[in-house]
């Protein structure tokens, strides 16, 4: 699954692999019970450590929710900031941000659930750092809409809410997406794109019957 | 809340009331805690009873959950088939179903959270009965997608996973959705709608610059 991507690979010294592996039990733990319904005592066991080894590592399992939700913020954070480098064409920029988005959500679906839907498990502290992350997200894309408007490439009343429609759509993909279902993480990504051209009032001038 | 929404109001007996009762501190206990981390004491003492008491009345908390899944999706059901029975027009039917979802997600975004995110805590044989009543939603919505392909109003290579787009969209309402927010649910339900219209790639010919 997703946990090379995300965790990193080749373990640089034994606590390094220790923390490795508490953090895919933690996902593994967090997908199957949810947040309160795991204890760090199933965590541990999970990784083939005692609980007080976890505590060794961890301070307690929100602080492992808490590295899960950083890390898939920041994957998610680097892949629309990847979208916006590759072109200065808010339409380009759209599509590369919305295929990535969604690809993201389908091929990292265990994460990406634990990271939308648990939120409300972090300490104040951390989900204030979290949030922080998330409006980031949101301020990139709601840019690259506005500057589509600017351009009179895209139309919408209220990008703002458009723009969380937006991600909306990618993000509920991590909700449904199974890795046995019929369609690939791509051809997902691919249909939202031209969905979310058309969400954006876009109309490709090259091809007008498209739009 | 959105308690009397879906629960009802006016208890005819003591054992409905308990009931109520249950229905409600279940609905409380699962969106602050999640169903793993619910215990039948925290549904008990919400509801002002003993343990001994909660099983006069349920067998299990997977019971309560399967009745708030139900009565949640049998109220999606509903609306659904409203709008469809509200007109011939695939448009005023898509329009229609597009609003009433929407609004739907974000009234009662306490249940509706419960409803979509612990499907996978229910038992296999009550998973089945709701999966049937998803599948039944998720047909009615995609036939009105074909109907308006077929009338050209809609215009879309892959009406399943546009149907399934469309209705993403609205349910995600209910993960981001709160009562204190800059949005009503009405105002959001009206946004979806035209982008839904846009997503189908609908024309409105009174006024062919809107779409």
């Amino acid at each position: 699954m997703s946990r090379a991507t995300e965790n990193g690979v080749g373990a640089a010294s034994p606590a390094t692999d220790a923390r490795e592996r508490l953090f895919a039990a933690a996902v593994e733990a967090f997908a199957d019970k949810g947040f309160h319904g795991t204890t760090t005592r199933d965590i541990a066991t999970r990784a083939g450590m005692s609980p007080a080894a976890l505590y060794i590592h961890h301070k307690s399992k929100e602080d492992l929710l808490y590295l899960i939700s950083r890390a898939g913020h920041h994957a998610t954070l680097r892949l629309v900031k990847n979208a916006l480098s590759a072109s200065e064409n808010p339409v380009d920029q759209l599509t590369a941000v919305i295929s990535a988005f969604t690809e993201h959500h389908a091929r990292n679906h265990t994460t990406a659930r634990i990271v939308n839907y648990e939120l409300a498990a972090l300490s104040p502290e951390h989900l204030n750092e979290i949030a922080g992350i998330r409006r980031e997200i949101e301020r990139h894309v709601r840019e690259i809409v506005s500057a589509g408007v600017t351009t009179g490439d895209f139309h919408t009343g209220d990008p703002r809410m458009t723009t969380l429609a937006l991600l909306s759509l990618g993000l509920d993909v991590a909700r449904w997406y199974r890795d046995e279902g019929q369609w690939s993480p791509q051809a997902i990504a691919g249909h939202y794109r031209d969905l979310a051209l058309r969400m954006l009032g876009y109309r490709d001038q090259r091809n007008p019957a498209d739009a």
